[in-house]
């Protein structure tokens, strides 16, 4: 066996070796395969001395980490040609079976090499990029860390001119300008403009290298940033430019799309019949490349913010989250409209809602205040452009002392709260969406108005609509009565409270003052449905009354009656439909452009 | 046509009359037949005037709220007793068809009163408990609103000595003492003691009834805050009392319960089997009783923390919350376990987790790092203490430039940042839960303490286990290997990565350096699993290769490849299950504990 010395030796040659190789500009290959030797050599090395080969760890890093350190030093050492080539299908392997010298479409660059460095720890070498000025890069898999920082393009700024930057992101355009390329690098929806122009440190190849890559592929740019003397107008970055010395393919998108970005980016308004749209199947077909635009980058970010915004009003004021079941023995509010399911031996089906059991939460179990956003599965045949069978619930339901009302001036802080957040904190992402669906800024009361149904339908009714103080109103009321309201309140969101009774699901706590009505409400944007809730009973001999009057079979409803047998606070609540909300919001025709990867009666894919 | 001036007038004597019938302690149902009959006069006024009958609204209330005013003025008006029969049906009808006057199980006490005010706006009139000091309070129904504050049990302090509160909560326990009954209020986990005694104000009667009110029934309290001489024990406001001269009752609770709060509340550490205790499915078929102990208030609150801890942490950091369909038309990650079911004229499952789709999101969605929270279904017919059909993944998916180590590190300082927060945000819930269900506080080092699996499997070797390096550990292996490392590392959580490939998901990225392991990690909480997760395959080659050799279908996952072709992001992430990071971090026993309604292969309901 050999003695530390010795493989301490070979080591260093192997580094060295490896080192030649790079100089050389051998095959990546040939150089992984030396680097696998080389790991070979480290493994006996720590078998023998039972420590890493390599300098201690230095004390600015986590314990345990890996770090990027010097290569090893020179001395010569030649190897066997033919185990340098099993070696290097060993590497091959090792590294995925990938060959990612051809996994791109271009073939005018080089491959990045790969420097063979020493390391704490087990981890394994660290590519340096330091002799290769572009090409393909090794496929990224956790080779070694180095200290080097990814620059975000919103951090870019021209007081950082002059500076190295390292940037990835996606090729979002390239344009060949005389012995240059310009191109757009693009990172959610911020892009920057970087210029490959031959020079000195920039051949002729590398031009050419760069203006092959296909877009939407992910790219490393490293270069010096300078402030453009014209602020660049195709960018977000307007202000800076990189000047690049170095670029490098991290995963190459193909040759052909199936659409291009610009196409699904195009403005609603300008729409030319001249130019390629893309329709909605084909944009949810590849939905990972339709969320690329800028819209829908926005779009999803504001989504989240809604969720978020919800989240912090309400624990603020001291709710709790729960998380109910989805998977139910019975319907949660009705036997229609639910997917069944076999569970094990027995049948289930999934929740419509988690009213029942935010209810028996809230009322019954002591927590006073919840709330949940988790998802809604609604078996509707319905191919509106608002109904989806899975939606995203934020619902919650709080503890009342006398009044349900104090449960709609909560609502209306809440939405309060969230319209002015999404203004301040996402005014980019807003601006975003109307450059290509252009939108009026809702418009609100503050506190929001409140209407009762009787006065809804008395406004319709002066504007010449047959609608009646006893039925729910179709979609075409709902919507007519937005534009009234809008006319006569300038406000695109308001509240209806005092519904029908007999609209309205059984646990719908009935009018004090009349027993045709009841103690619910709706809420609209831009004359749309996005909240409904109501006082709750919690009366457990009325409960049962309205369980037989709505004619649902009591047995379904057994336990959830139980939960009232036991002392129950006054309660009530709403839930809201996250993409409506996002739908409206931004005044989107469509509830398919505000769920991630939507399911309709006819889509389950992707 | 009655002129406004005289409606005025019937009103007036109509207000009148109810005070009058109030004074004289008349039947309650009597009362509200004069105030339906009220109401009808004043639906009249505002017919005939267009206006609502009352004092316009005081400009401190928002637009549009119910107001409590003053009665209305006197003047004297007889009613046919037939007629006012009749109208008490009505009203009993509109009050929901109860008769509250029997709907607690005590006689001993008598009604709260309605008085009749006027209004603004169209609310119904609000129940006046000024000459009523005690009894069964009408059903809340939302008859009006008062300016009257419910105090929280939290915000009382001796400073505040003198005061009157007026509280909302359930009756804890009671205790006949001599001439008066010391009653526990109970809100949350919070507990104060309130005195109902014999003398000025509180008559004999009074005494009675509050003795006989049904346990965990919830009630109002209304009397004057002291300071005791002798701090309360029993109580969690130590340092207060309320001396209590007014009693409602809101919704009594069934004298007989499934089971005593006092036996679910019992610590683990003394159970003594001559005590009753309460087993886990009596608590789990009464769930809304069980989680009103304060172990379990404590545990929901802790677990709502953990989730709002993960979200803050990651928000900060730019990540987007995503929401992933639930049902989908092929399995989530291979066709084992997975619930199937009918989708309108296709067949369906539904997610086992929301893998493929955050990837899709993060390397080639645009969104690059992304969370989710949402519930993950397991059809695996699994007994044990630590697995359930339905929970909560809290999962996330990051880029990385270079190496996972980039998510571990996140890891790393996601849990001690969620450790260190629930430390010092919910110090009540822990002693809560620790009264109850003693345990150690949860150890571990800054950063988290990282292990290879080889590493982990030498150490249980020394240990004497027989464990192979290309197998995964089972679960007593786990354990043992989480107590081999709390002896030699003083840690509770540590990580494990560089898995053997072959027990990992096709998506995992194989180890460069060893193609028989892969770039994945698990982390442990106590010795048990609450993490799982990996770099992922970026790359559609070697994506194609990996599920050809572990023998999944090409044609499930077309969609999810095609996403691969189109540029990707080197990426990697985790999926952490709620319940057991809950469970674990409390040293909590059953996984059952800590979902609200739990979901094995036995229980759907309730």
């Amino acid at each position: 066996m050999a003695s530390k010395e010795e493989i301490e030796a070979l080591i260093k040659a192997k580094g060295d070796e490896i080192r030649q190789l790079k100089a050389e500009k051998s095959e990546k290959d040939t150089i992984l395969a030396q680097v696998a030797l080389l790991n070979e050599l480290k493994a006996k090395y720590k078998e023998t001395t039972g420590e890493d080969f390599g300098p201690p760890p230095s004390s600015s890093k986590k314990k345990g980490e890996a770090k990027k350190t010097d290569g090893a030093p020179a001395s010569g050492l030649k190897v066997d040609p033919r185990k340098a080539a099993k070696e290097a299908r060993a590497a091959k392997r090792a590294a995925g079976g990938v060959d990612q010298a051809t996994s791109t479409a271009s073939n005018s660059g080089g491959n990045a090499t790969v420097a063979a460095t020493s390391n704490s720890g087990s981890a394994p070498p660290v590519p340096s990029l330091e002799s290769a000025k572009y090409g393909n890069l090794p496929m990224v898999q956790s080779l070694g860390m180095t200290d080097r920082v990814w620059g975000r393009i919103d951090g870019l700024s021209p007081s950082r001119a002059g500076q190295r930057v390292l940037l990835r992101g996606r090729l979002h355009t390239s344009r060949a300008v005389g012995k240059g390329v310009f191109l757009l690098l693009r990172q959610g929806i911020a892009t920057v403009q970087a210029v490959v122009y031959q020079g000195p440190g920039v051949d002729k190849g590398m031009v050419k290298f760069a203006g092959a890559v296909p877009r939407e592929s992910v790219i490393d740019l490293v270069g010096t940033l300078t402030a453009p003397r014209e602020p660049v107008e195709s960018a977000t970055a307007r202000l800076v430019e990189v000047q690049v010395d170095e670029l490098y393919v991290v995963s190459a998108a193909e040759n052909v799309l199936p659409f291009q970005l610009e196409d699904a980016s195009r403005p609603e308004a300008s729409e030319d019949p001249e130019m390629p749209s893309v329709g909605m199947d084909n944009r949810l077909n590849y939905r990972w490349i339709d969320t690329r635009t800028a819209a829908n980058q926005a779009i999803f970010r504001i989504q989240h913010g809604v969720s978020q915004l919800f989240r912090e009003f309400l624990c603020e004021r001291g709710f709790v989250e729960i998380h109910t079941p989805k998977l139910l023995g019975g319907a949660s509010e009705s036997g229609s409209s639910v997917f069944t399911l076999t569970y094990f031996d027995q049948s289930g089906c999934l929740a419509q809602s988690p009213q029942l059991y935010k209810q028996m939460a809230c009322a019954c179990g002591g927590f006073e205040k919840v709330f949940e956003v988790g998802p809604v599965f609604r078996a509707e045949k319905s191919f509106t452009h608002r109904h989806l069978c899975e939606f995203t619930g934020l619902d919650l339901e709080m503890a009342i002392h006398e009044h349900y009302y104090e449960v709609l001036e909560l609502f209306s802080d809440l939405f309060i709260y969230i319209f002015d957040n999404l203004a301040t904190r996402f005014a980019a992402e807003l601006q975003a969406v109307n450059k290509q669906h252009p939108f009026e800024p809702l418009q609100f009361c503050r506190p929001s108005l409140r209407l009762s149904f009787a006065e809804g339908v008395a406004l319709l009714r002066e504007a010449g609509y047959d609608a009646s103080e006893m039925e729910d109103l179709d979609t075409e009321k709902e919507k007519a009565l937005g534009r009234i309201v809008k006319e006569k309140y300038k406000t695109d969101f308001y509240m209806m409270d005092r519904y029908p009774l007999s609209v309205r699901p059984f646990y719908t706590m009935p009018c004090p003052d009349d027993p045709t009505l009841s103690n619910s409400f709706d809420m609209f944007i831009r004359g749309e449905e996005i909240v409904s809730g109501a006082q709750r009973i919690h009366d457990v001999e009325l409960l049962g009354e309205r369980i037989d009057a709505m004619g649902v079979p009591r047995e379904t409803l057994r336990t959830y009656m139980d939960a009232f047998r036991h002392g129950a606070l006054p309660h009530g609540g709403g839930g809201i439909g996250l993409e409506r909300v996002v739908m409206l919001y931004l005044g989107l025709k469509n509830i398919r452009k505000t769920s991630l990867f939507p399911r309709d009666p006819k889509r389950l894919a992707p």
